[in-house]
């Protein structure tokens, strides 16, 4: 073994003990979501900063920093080696801008803020929420100043979740939605709206559970390798490859929500689940974004788990499971319900359509209040007009307009956006897997998922951090991102609904 | 604030930092038993390692030490903070006395010990397990010759986990137990044996889940800091005094099984619910010994579980449960079924009174074996022997025989006694509950048990380790443990039975 490889083997060993602290931080914390007693709050949140503070203080390392510049040269390494390394260093460099006071700062001010919009939405007033919200804005500016940026600061904070995703670019994109999608939706508004009532018949717990867990082993989640449980809010989280957990909930009232929670999150853990074990801690062996990961959830929620071969497949159980409400309604009628197009005030709760307009509000509103061409005074107002202009509704108060979010208030500026990059990198992977495997959508109407799940994981899964999005989406699709493919799926899928 | 407090303050946050770890590692361990799918294993165990690693540096660092031995001059801290600092050094200083290769040694040794052992136990061949076990125990002569010792060099491997437990004392406890409890039994054995074969009727699973969590309620274990769940082998485990969780199993054929577990774990739960969580990470936080935890377990589950009083009251609930199997069934029937007495090859499965046999001949031959009185290719023989002597049973083969028990493999020797220590306590100090506790049987019979926990909390559990098991004792029933209170309880209650 040379020199070079020693050190390399060094840099690996610290990268897997901070992977195992930063794991043991998501098995504390997916505890504290599953099972948590209520008494048990105050010390799991000490532990939770205990072991954030040691895995911290072993990445920020000064020693650690010179290992990464030495084995930086580039020469020794194979490829793999080599991203490893330029990616952790690039961590490392944009670690050290954040000076430990303004990491301190931040976090009181985060912490703040969460505190004043939890009183905030409960007294349903954004006046509360204002004077925290202003200096989290002061803050990510300082921020954006300290990370560095070419164009504009907010490509400085979407760095955190979208690498070298840029504002221009998204201007244009977003431009795409409003024009082309608000259009889209309006010619949809004429035409007789589907009924989906049944949908929101009596759907016992036990039987949803159990239909849940069968669509979950349909798309290809190993429950070898992971389990579902409950929680409040559905999430996604992994110890390893190889333990991955997903939770759903279960609404008596609203079948819905159970079931593409169940193929949403297990979407994002197929990919967890498809990364590659052998680079276990190191950025290869992690997502590649946000809007990446994002694409894999949807790709299975909606271009898979709401379209009419999945449920070819999937519809017959759930008569059988559901008789009481589901005998009589032909998968024509069902289909049409799953995929009902109609505006709603909470973005979690949008339709696969409308979705985009919340993001994009969301978008403009933080993009104008980092540049500093909205001022906070007017935000509020900006929001309500602005739900009225694309979506044609009126916010009845805060706690369903401007407070609805965790996001703001834990200071995730930026991060909006992959949502929607989600659906729309979706749509174009889903439109290429068409055209590399004849036969996908009889395959999936059969009930087989097996040779997607397989061309996601060649594609996509398998590169872990090695590409930015925008590099893996021109790799496996032959083109950078375009709204095109989503625009089509839209049109031809709701096309035939209404 | 003066210079000393300012030490303190920097101890107490460094001890607690090691807990936030050390609760950590016990969450993923927890994790590990009640939750983890099949392949995570893997990352799981070097997750667990890499915590283990950090916990150990945080402590055995020699800033650290210096620190206390800076605080440990005796003046300006309060009682309470000199016994902290007192104990700490003394874990300091063992822990130092163990060098680094040591400590490597043992980890491989015991982690080949274990996995030879489930081969042993597998192929139900001792052969297989003898080199690894005769490793060990020049292992352990080495560690007692490295922590020392006054006497006796079981002495040393004792004191991990009863604190100032002596062989010599040890030896004389036992031959009392040998005497007099072999004696006791052989009185019994001459009378009519009792039916208990309404027992092993089928108990369904979910039925007896509730009748479990009610019994939990009924002792005074408190949901709201912690909760129970299955897991293969019953335990405790916590988190903080604020999240004691248990675990329990179910066996449909069996119904015992489960009740007693859910009292068992239930007891060592109260144990850890009354430590004082102002201490917090601290010596004066944690239990005294081994034998007195297992003093709170047994006392729940044999001095007040498996009595007339305590069923008198949870009887009929049981009844109505179970209607199929024990409508038919009379308490006095019932209780004297849940105390029959009968040997059994299996310590985890013997009665209250056998179980001691078992601890007895572990006792004798580890004491003998780590002195060097016993040869190790003789042990299996005198297992054999020792069975047949003091339960009259012949041993049919290795994996029911010598090869029962996990702890060897685990290098844990000196523990066993801590099973039977802990019976004795819970008979002397329920001895003493009931001279402080007017009408503590009729209370028990009321299904009010609270006084009983109150008289724990306040006499056992706040003290958390600030008396060895000894003063503890001393304190609270004014004489050292006497094994005169275990035989009175035994021949009192066997005596109305049999």
């Amino acid at each position: 073994m040379n020199n070079k490889q020693a050190l390399y083997n060094e840099y690996t060993e610290r990268m897997q003990k901070i992977a195992d602290v930063n794991y043991s931080i998501a098995v504390l914390g997916w505890d504290k979501e599953v099972n948590l007693p209520t008494k048990g709050v105050r010390f799991r949140s000490r532990q939770l900063a205990t072991l954030a503070g040691i895995s911290h203080e072993l990445f920020v390392d000064e020693k650690f920093g010179d290992l990464l510049q030495r084995l930086n040269d580039g020469n020794s390494l194979d490829k793999g080696q080599e991203k490893n390394v330029q990616l952790s260093l690039k961590d490392f460099n944009k670690t050290k801008k954040l000076s430990k006071e303004f990491v301190i700062k931040r976090s009181k001010l985060t912490s703040d803020a969460y505190h004043q919009w939890i009183k905030a939405k409960e007294a349903n007033d954004f006046e509360i929420f204002k004077p925290a919200l202003s200096s989290l804005i002061d803050l990510k500016r300082e921020e954006a100043d300290l990370i560095g940026y070419e164009d504009h600061p907010y490509d400085a904070l979407m760095d955190e979740f979208e690498t070298g995703a840029k504002t221009s670019e998204l201007t244009v994109l977003f431009k795409d939605v409003r024009e082309q999608l608000v259009a889209f939706v309006k010619e949809l508004k004429e035409q007789p709206q589907v009924d989906n009532s049944f949908l929101h018949k009596f759907y016992g717990k036990d039987k949803q559970w159990d239909y849940g867990i069968d669509v979950l082993k349909n798309i290809g989640y190993d429950f070898e390798a992971g389990r579902q449980d409950i929680s409040t809010h559905p999430f996604t989280t992994n110890f390893s490859p190889e333990d991955v957990r997903v939770t759903t909930r279960i609404d008596e009232q609203d079948f819905t929500n159970m079931v593409w929670s169940c193929i949403h999150e297990g979407g994002h853990a197929l990919y967890e689940q498809g990364l590659p074990v052998d680079q276990y801690g190191l950025p290869l062996g992690t997502y590649t974004s946000l809007g990446i990961h994002e694409s894999q959830s949807r790709l299975w929620e909606n271009n898979v788990g709401r379209s009419k071969e999945f449920w070819k497949h999937n519809y017959p159980a759930l008569q059988q499971a559901f008789p009481e409400n589901l005998s009589n309604i032909s998968l024509d009628k069902f289909y049409a319900a799953i995929n009902r197009v109609e505006p709603n005030m909470i973005r979690t709760e949008a339709d696969e359509l409308h979705y985009h307009f919340h993001v994009l509000i969301r978008f403009e509103l933080e993009k104008g209040l980092i540049e500093g061409s909205i001022n906070i005074d007017n935000v509020k107002e900006m929001w309500n007009a602005k739900y009225k202009e694309y979506l044609g509704v009126d916010v009845p108060d805060d706690a369903n307009g401007i407070l609805q979010d965790i996001h703001w208030s834990h200071g995730s500026f930026g991060y909006f956006a992959t949502y929607s990059l989600g659906s729309f990198y979706a749509a174009q992977f889903f439109h290429q897997a068409e055209q590399d495997i004849p036969g996908l959508r009889q395959e999936i109407e059969a009930g087989n998922n097996a040779n997607l799940l397989k061309w996601l994981r060649t594609n996509i899964h398998q590169h872990g951090r090695h590409y930015t999005s925008q590099e893996l989406c021109a790799k496996v699709t032959g083109e950078p991102l375009n709204f095109k493919y989503f625009m089509d799926y839209a049109r031809k899928k709701f096309k035939g609904i209404y």
